[in-house]
């Protein structure tokens, strides 16, 4: 159980010292102080990463990135613009409100862009519009000795390349054990003319991933397609104010012109219905619209809300999709036997979910109980060719889960690129990879 | 003009062996004996490549994968398959036929699928479904010393994953100098209800890539938007017998449900028309679709057989779409000025486009034009946040370039990749960077 004790504890570990940098040169200075007196570097962003990213694990300086919070070179007819790590994908949204333009990867939390990047985020809209990986154009990087790198070359933003090796996507999902990110250049999307969204509860969970799998097939652009299962939409419904019947549930998003959106409703729903959905429930207007995401956004505290007083994990576990209701039913049942509450909401078109795993953080029995849960939940995953983490990134707990699902030689070639870029392992120290320094 | 002229010779430099393994296995034996006695490997697919990856530039053993043809682990219902690297995009778009999923990645060229990886290819349907990198799930791949490692885990394949450093995409677009790729897992897609082509003529280039990038900003998900300017569409026309207007013209195609193309085709013929182009002329049946996409396929073959006896290289320069109209409109006046032939056909939805120059390798005044040309135009590219190559790699003749285009910091970071995977330089070497071997 040592790797989930670690991860709550984490929490609490701080640094020795915290750094507010204002610009990329305060920071390449900063890192280049750290690199003389081999002093570890714990890049921050907002601090809403799930796997103990930002514990001090060796002490050393945190470097948090709050203070650079500007909006750089926006191009709207290119679609896309700059934005410093203190910029969060809210404000950045807010920004570009006038512009016709947003940045559809959502997360949920109103996390940092560069901390998204660095944990190669996704969220509810990435079925339809990728995830950080598909969206970042460039990113300036402070490594491990202070000097700065633009991983596309400085300032440029052509949508394609095949410039040399694709440094971009090495540092996109690095979680700051390669360099800290101190700007990212994402590309952006037009806001569809038109979007609605939908509730449709099914009478088990295959029927509701049958329905997934079968609106994909179909060729339907669906922009969010969201599953939770009994225990989660009661759980909302206790939260939220709401008053959905308590069996299986998709949320759904349709983005498009008005005429095409009739088009791929009508799909969805014949689907839907062929599989036993009950008929959609409607929001068409922004409001109802954001009543029914923030209630799916609030899943976590709604979790947390069923036992006051615990703690909440989140596991983050993803197959392809023809896997998913075994996967899905095989660990309902599995929480049930080892009587443990773990609420599932996922981001099923991407064959990703979560059980959001509510703990006593002082009844190690049932801490142990959790964590056996996870691994088997995780190994689970690995045996249908999945993941144990579609989203929130390794961090600490997973390094263990890491290798069995990377094998040695892929865990050795993590690792030599680790040493190549940051020899004395400086660079947030722990993470991802359980190597010591050299 | 160094880098011109050994591109031309590097297509005669044989290496001393070729071989031709027949499975992993094998690939993973010969590399050991060649890391033993430190011999050069250069690994081939199709040999269809641009830069002259394939030259085997001191010698050294030719991999030859053209035996390992085999079509792994098809899951329809996953969208996705592995295939070794004996096999090409038109086999492998054969061989799922009857399936309803077809991998749209198209290069023109009947690439190997690896080779492709290789090089982070892309082509006419890039605007729609991505290029390599966002294609690539999973890669095989034997490293110098004979280990074998998969960039995701052995025979995963979740749509997505945050599990640790990206390997995946550090391998796609390596060109060779990292590894020998022996399998990709892709993405697939479901092939399209109904699929339009049609063809547009332009009074201006500025008026064709204005409706372009008019055309994207309206959200209409074009999946072809091709663009080849007054002497190519001549060229084409003698050497396929069409009879297209001799302007700048936009080749397009619509994919979707019949009732979405309805939608997508009058935004876009709203918008041409906006802008001076013609009518449309239809291409809806299969036979007249491919006889237009095999005339812009043949576009090559259209511009060597302007001056027979000549060769051909192809640039490839990428930028952000608002700056397309000025490169084309002043790199059109370079190409009159020099007295040079090069046609421009262009991934315009992408900001892409190539000169296909036409050049007398007899000629060493004209070789000498092309080059002075070809480099100017690179820069011209990287003065407007562009790249110097959007989809064909770096090879030999950019490697200067990819110096300029990084600048130090990012070419350092490249070579201690290198340096980590390949410490004596066996992988292709000589290609994409620089240095000499340690
Ligand atoms: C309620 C809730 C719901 C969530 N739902 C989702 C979801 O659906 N999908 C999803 O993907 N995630 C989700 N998350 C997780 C979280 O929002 C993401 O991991 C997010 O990307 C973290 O960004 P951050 O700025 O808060 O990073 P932090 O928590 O500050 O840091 C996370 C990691 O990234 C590193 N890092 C941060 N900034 C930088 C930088 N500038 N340079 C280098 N390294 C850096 C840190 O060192 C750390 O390792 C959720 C979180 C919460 C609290
Ligand atoms: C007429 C024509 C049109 C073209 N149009 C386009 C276009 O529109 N878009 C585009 O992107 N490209 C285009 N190309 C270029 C070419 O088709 C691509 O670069 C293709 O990806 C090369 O694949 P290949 O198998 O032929 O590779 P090769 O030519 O055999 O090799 C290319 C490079 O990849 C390496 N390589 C090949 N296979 C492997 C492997 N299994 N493992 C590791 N390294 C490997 C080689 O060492 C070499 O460095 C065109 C080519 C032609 C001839």
């Amino acid at each position: 159980m040592a790797q989930l004790i670690a991860l709550f504890l984490c929490r609490c570990r701080p640094p020795d010292v915290v750094v507010f940098p204002r610009c990329v040169e305060e920071v390449s200075a900063l890192a280049k102080v750290c690199h003389k007196h081999r002093l570890p570097i714990i890049p921050f962003g907002t601090g809403t990463g799930l796997e103990g990213g930002v514990g001090a694990m060796k002490g050393g300086v945190c470097f948090s990135l709050r203070n650079m919070e500007q909006v750089l070179d926006l191009h709207p007819e290119d679609f896309d613009v700059t934005v410093e790590p203190g910029v969060t994908r809210k404000t950045l949204n807010a920004y570009l409100r006038d512009t016709g333009l947003w940045f559809p990867i959502d997360p949920g939390a109103d996390a940092s862009l560069c901390g998204m990047a660095a944990t190669s985020a996704s969220g509810t809209n990435a079925v339809r519009y990728g995830t950080m990986r598909e969206n970042v154009i460039n990113l300036e990087v402070v490594l491990a000795d202070g000097s700065v790198v633009h991983t596309a070359g400085k300032g440029r933003r052509p949508r394609k390349t095949s410039a040399g090796y694709n440094l971009t996507n090495l540092f996109v999902g690095s979680e700051g054990t390669l360099g800290i990110i101190t700007k990212t250049t994402l590309r952006l999307y037009g806001i569809p003319e038109a979007m609605v969204s939908a509730v449709c509860s099914f009478p088990s969970v295959q029927a509701a991933v049958d329905s997934t799998v079968q609106t994909l097939q179909a060729g339907v652009p669906i922009a969010r397609i969201e599953f939770l299962d009994d225990v989660m939409i009661d759980a909302c419904n206790r939260f939220s104010s709401l008053s959905y019947p308590v069996t299986p549930t998709l949320f759904l998003e349709f983005h498009g012109s008005e005429q095409s959106l009739e088009e791929q409703v009508k799909t969805a729903e014949d689907i839907t219905q062929s599989n036993g959905g009950s008929d959609f429930q409607w929001a068409r207007d922004t409001e109802t619209r954001n009543r029914l995401w923030k209630a799916r956004h609030d899943a976590w505290y709604a979790a947390l809300a069923l036992r006051p007083g615990c703690k909440a994990y989140s596991t983050d576990v993803c197959v392809p999709l023809s896997r998913l209701p075994q996967i899905i039913v095989e660990t309902k049942e599995d929480l049930i036997e080892n009587r443990l509450t773990g609420p599932i909401a996922g981001h099923v078109g991407d064959g990703n979910f979560h059980c959001l795993m509510v703990v006593d953080p002082n009844d190690p029995e049932e801490m142990h109980r959790v964590h056996l849960f996870t691994e088997r939940l995780a190994r689970r995953a690995l045996a249908m060719d999945g993941t144990c983490t579609g989203e929130h990134g390794v961090g600490l707990g997973k390094r263990a889960l890491l290798c069995e699902e990377m094998g040695p030689v892929g865990i050795q070639v993590m690792q030599s690129l680790k040493d190549a870029l940051d020899p004395n392992n400086l660079m947030n120290p722990g993470k991802i990879l359980q190597r010591e320094e050299p």
